[in-house]
């Protein structure tokens, strides 16, 4: 079956040519070819730089494309950290990663040795090839580019080998990069307001555009604290919405249902203008953008503010679905 | 069993002393004891204004109160015409309503003949008494209040009958009096934006502080312009989200997502302060609360818009979920 | 005496070539020479809707411009229903309108037969010509455009028939609309905030773009209410000013008064930019236009406001100008 | 006819008993009996400074009522100006003011010759009497407070005198400080924006809390410094509308014209709030008000807006009354 | 030594060629050869209005460059009233000017006698040459432009006579104006806000953008009058701090320390979009600036602000330095 | 000599009783008599945690007061990390800090050998007296509260020792802190605007307040992002001025200019109402506070702004004042 050119997004690795440290990335990968790949290399990431120290050595890039594997492999793989990656993603995994020799370059570079597949090419640091329109997390085409073309040198693979990919703008793909964020936003919030509980990014706001922050507060004016402290700690974050330890930050309808019930947007909603945020948004203008966030929380003192509805244990306990449902019916809750 | 006092919803009609017309509304009915109900007549409302008039009367109100019937029963009672409403309730069960005479006052009051349960009551327009503290849909406990008292005079059931309530403050209180909103809304906002596609009442806003409206644009400022008219049509709603004529209104997370790529809060956002709302928003102060409005639609001019990610018809037609996954994770998709 | 092109304002009747219905509108009508009309027929009205049916017949399509008649004719004229408009119009004037077979086409078009003057012409559906610049009811001249054309079929009169013309701009012209705006204006509130009593578009605003609403308060926050409903139940309205009843909505000076001594700009005016307006307003930016309001009524709470001047009525009754002026001064008064 | 306790407002007359300068102002009085009178004296005024002097002197103070006089003499007496007011109103009369001796005091106070009625009265420092409640400027009743009393010395009158007063929150009220305000604003505006043609006070915002200032514009932003210039050179002034030169300040109408066809409120309305006004406008605060000024005034570029309507003066002078309507309503015009 | 082409900022002397009135001014004169100068007329200052009359008259005009003299000379200079002033100097300087006839025209123009180098020459009123860019008070760069050029006719120095010149752009530059600012800004606030007790236009604000004014405070409201007034009496100033009494407003640490603990910027900060303001300024648009104020006072009521901190004056005074610090380091102090 | 009373700021001394760590943290400590100390513990910080340990021990708590010392000394103790901290303080001296056993528990508790005096007390955890109103760093007196109190064990000195105090709400006070936030501003905003170049918190804000941030920008919106990035780092910031690099954020004068000439308040102005400031800041309404910042950055495209006036290195260094001043001057610069 001849697919014609087309996307994939493995893991890419690349070695620091100086250091010998290894990076990881998911990276787009347009198949032009059976054995001609463009990658997209994102100026300012790792890739990237490693990409120069070859290109200043006059030397071509060994790049290992790993495509299939186990979970943690791809969580650990999105850490930002400038460290040997293969090692962290061992810690995400829970034992040690196991690597083995190259086919093309032996144990000059390694490759994971329990990836589906295993894709081994040579990047030129002279040619630039265009790569075909594709799809953003923020779930529109983005622009043709001309992207750095690499040469398939070696393919192995295992027995019954599945082809695990991303599907670029779909929750897969937005959803990679989250948590890394969640614990980047939360760290960073707690550090100010020490009573934050949790930060989800949903997947409504493609897992980059808006943050939920849920906190107890123990002050007012912490939510607002909040609000400016998620806007500036990664600049895709563009609406930040904080809620009360009750309310369920993994739920969109909770939030909403607290922006409703909870904030009034004379008081409640800040807007800072003209703020540095992504290009991928179109509504940006370049990476100029307006930001803003709601406090949806309840004001502190408790008399002001009416009770949830809540169904007392003691009624839910008594509540035997069997009491109500046929039994074929219950088997498909 | 001895249930103790306890909270119901059902339908209580009450006649036009004057005129013989039939009001049918929802009400909450707190069962004293039981053969002594309190019901929560709302003022502005009709069943309140006859209320008045038996009062002018020095007479007794009968009540019946309806417990279980069709789906369109409870639709077509949600409707505020001032009109015979079980004449309208037949339009939409889609034949006329069945009725019968009451066992109390014979063919001077007529009751709904399939009710699975049917309570005739006899309430005193002097005596007033507490009625617990109740779940409001805004999902949070309203105060006590004192509420008209009736005597239970009668109650005649199916064989088998079942007993349909509304759980105040979910989902199926909430989305009652829906379609009838999203229906004015849709008329109002049509008569000055011809272009509007649709209008949903999200279940996230309980069902009357938010409103999400599709158009397809044909004119800038249309979308403010919406915003104005929805905010301004019923007074419950605070929160309207425009959107394009892509985005599903009936999904909380595309609308987010519109909200995250399609506007700027500098300019795409409506704040108008001071605006009557509804006191039961405990946000609100009193009647007077905040409002406001995002316009998440895109420019006019296609050209200054990326392409949303859509996976061509063909390919997904191409793809079949049986050539993937064995049959029997086929059969719990 | 020959006055060379001119434009003239006629109540233009057109008939429905498939229903049959008439539609009566007070039209531009520019006469290139003494046989030769422009007609400036409005996209999106009825008028133009017809003229496109006989576009698809291919057949001209016959009209009668109607000059002088009774004011209840033309107020009966600007309804904007989707009706045989004679009837209307009879209504308006309280006996049914004489109508009389036309001399070119017969009992196939009716002509007004209390009409001062009747002009009867044929149209082409093919044939623009340049309209000369005309003045707008904005009171600024508006573009000069290509319009459709006609050929004067027949001329029939009084006997000492006066010539009525609308003044473009002026008040007569500007007045024409106005009832229909105030009465839609006013339902539309009165569906929100019962306690309106009157709306007036006053000549000062050009008789569309300003508002000046009266109400009897009786919740904070409806004049917001009304605000935002004026500003959206008409595209032409602008501005909105809110009273209380005991100010005059006919009199400039004592709406300018409340606005004086009845309001804080930082609370009590809303501006809501990017709304859709008239493109006719030479400061919005084609239709697109900041819309605004301001509440000019006294708090709720009497205590807090002081109370108007008044003469009471036993002085004022006990004044009499004769005892003051001599009688050939009271007889100017 | 016994008319029991009113109010008046004559020209009261002060004299400094230091400097001999005489202070004219036109001052409420009560007249609580036929020889009792209660002074409505202004801190920070002139006439409150001089009645100090005298109480530190412990001597009661002698004082004047001119009523009923030439109508410059009321202008001249409203200039603020700290010199002998009498020789002030001589300049405005046009000639010097006649003055003889007092009937009370003889040389040592002189009165106005010409003034209808002249009533010379002590004034006590020590005694303070209740003044019944009055209107104020703002056309609403102030309140009740405790001001000086006088016993009527003297009351000398013409042959046939006639009575003139001002009649509390009328336009005759409002409208005598108006042109030293206007003036005052005049020469402000003047010397920052040198193109000002005119200021008016219109009666409609009560001669004091708007102003409406025509401009012939030569730099963008000099309308935004007219408002600010005007807010503050006079505490009562509140709002300010900017016209054009083609826009007759005289006319509400067609300032509001102006506001209804050149000014965009997100850009061309200002507010301040927070600034000090007048504790006699029932909106503010006390002393502190939100005030704002709206720029009516076209862009500079004369390309960028459409030409206003104006019938040619050619067709005007052709078009002759006497030739439309009949001899005796010609006289009427 | 040939310096080559530069700038030199005398005080140059113009006199009106009707009226005979001396004007001096400090102006840019660019050396372009040993004799041959460029002098910076501005349009809309007294000398450019002279330089017409000459003009007028077709006549060449003489002007005499006056370089180095007694320092109030300068300040005396530097008045904008319409007056001969020369005359005005000797006011500052505290005796009469002393002049004498000019080597090139004799008494027909006279010279300051004790100026240290006097330069005369005759400027064409046709030829204009370029003046290369120079510093201007803001302390950047303006544009070249095309200025009138003269010819030098003689130039007399007294012994030894020192070179005094203007530094663009530097304090000595940026501050010869601000006293004359500074009591304009004084009077025109004074007659809003008696309670004023300086204006300062500090270096930092190039002694023309900002305003510091000190009041004490006896309304609230006076602080937003008192930004209002300062930003319309001089185009120039954009920014506006008031402060107490108790801050000096001479030191700018004291001042940012007001803004720092008594302003709240949602309240006390004004912002006016769209002034007029200076071309000057590189952030605005042409002459159209934002100007805004910030209101660093107290509140009026004493209880509601804690006490500054005060060393107090017994303790001060019983600190003696030389019981602490060795009698060599004492005299650094 | 009797100082009665009085307070000082010694560096205080406490060991966590758990796990032997020692705290040092300059406390305002109040010398109720010879013996007898009562000390400002803050909530929420390190000391008041190892007090609230003792307590629940039930023992007194040893403390150490060092009073003079290295100024390293007093910078290392600033840091706010959880670590032994005579360690840190080492670091910051360059060799081991010297610590010797207490005379009052030995080895138990150490203290600073190289201190000019040393006392050791035992402060009860159960007594709580009034401590004197004291200045805060905002250069106010605060206000008075009940603390814990000490009885002086022991005190020891060193030969000649000098008495080194902190002068609250001096520059020596509010100064100790600044170095530890700046760092830590620093490094917050590095991790989103890689091109900051320096954090300033100068006197003027009490070093506490204000901050000053120079970047070198490389896109449009990052002045913003170090707005909120630097308001949300420390509760106490409150206002922020971003400027380029040529800007001085040492020198309140030359961030001032790039106020006056760099920034448009209606664009670049940031104002965040509702956050959690500090409860010492006096217009703050308890913890909660406005914050705000200014963009007084250039444009990044350099063709938009000119260039600031440098005088050239060529010229300066041509330039010798003894050319120009005599010797016994010059020794004095």
């Amino acid at each position: 079956m001849d697919l014609g050119p087309y996307l994939t997004s493995p893991s890419v690795w690349i070695k620091d040519p100086e250091t010998g440290m290894t990076n990881c990335a998911i990276l787009r990968v347009y198949v032009a070819s059976p054995t001609r790949l463009v990658v997209s290399f994102v100026p300012t990431r790792h890739t990237h730089h490693y990409f120069q120290k070859y290109k200043a050595q006059q030397r071509n890039v060994p790049i290992i494309l790993a495509i299939g594997h186990h979970p943690a492999f791809y969580i650990g793989a999105q850490t930002k950290l400038l460290v040997d990656e293969p090692a962290i993603i061992g810690g995400f995994i829970g034992e040690p990663l196991e690597v083995t020799p190259s086919e093309t370059w032996g144990k000059e570079i390694m490759v994971p040795a329990q990836a589906e597949i295993v894709v081994e090419a040579e990047m030129s640091t002279s040619e630039l090839e265009i790569e075909a329109p594709f799809g953003e997390y923020t779930r529109y085409y983005g622009r043709q580019a001309r992207k750095p073309a690499a040469e398939v040198k070696a393919i192995t693979r295992r027995r019954d080998a599945f082809y695990l990919d991303v599907m670029p703008g779909h929750a897969d793909h937005v959803l990679l990069d989250a948590p890394m964020v969640e614990a980047h936003l939360f760290n960073r919030i707690k550090s100010v307001v020490p009573g934050v509980l949790g930060v989800h990014m949903p997947v409504s706001g493609t897992a980059r555009l808006h943050a939920y922050v849920q906190i107890r507060k123990s002050n007012d004016g912490e939510a607002k604290t909040v609000i400016a402290t998620a806007l500036c700690s990664d600049y895709h974050v563009k609406h930040v919405i904080v809620v009360d330890e009750d309310v369920d930050i993994f739920d969109d309808e909770q939030v909403l249902w607290a922006v409703a019930t909870r904030s009034q947007w004379d008081k409640d909603l800040v807007v800072i203008p003209g703020m540095m945020g992504t290009s991928l948004d179109p509504s940006a203008n370049g990476v100029v953008t307006a930001k803003g966030g709601i406090d949806a929380t309840k004001p502190l003192d408790p008399g002001r503010f009416p009770q949830r509805i809540r169904i007392p244990e003691a009624v839910m306990s008594r509540v035997k679905l069997e009491d109500y449902l046929p039994s074929d019916m219950l088997r498909q809750v």
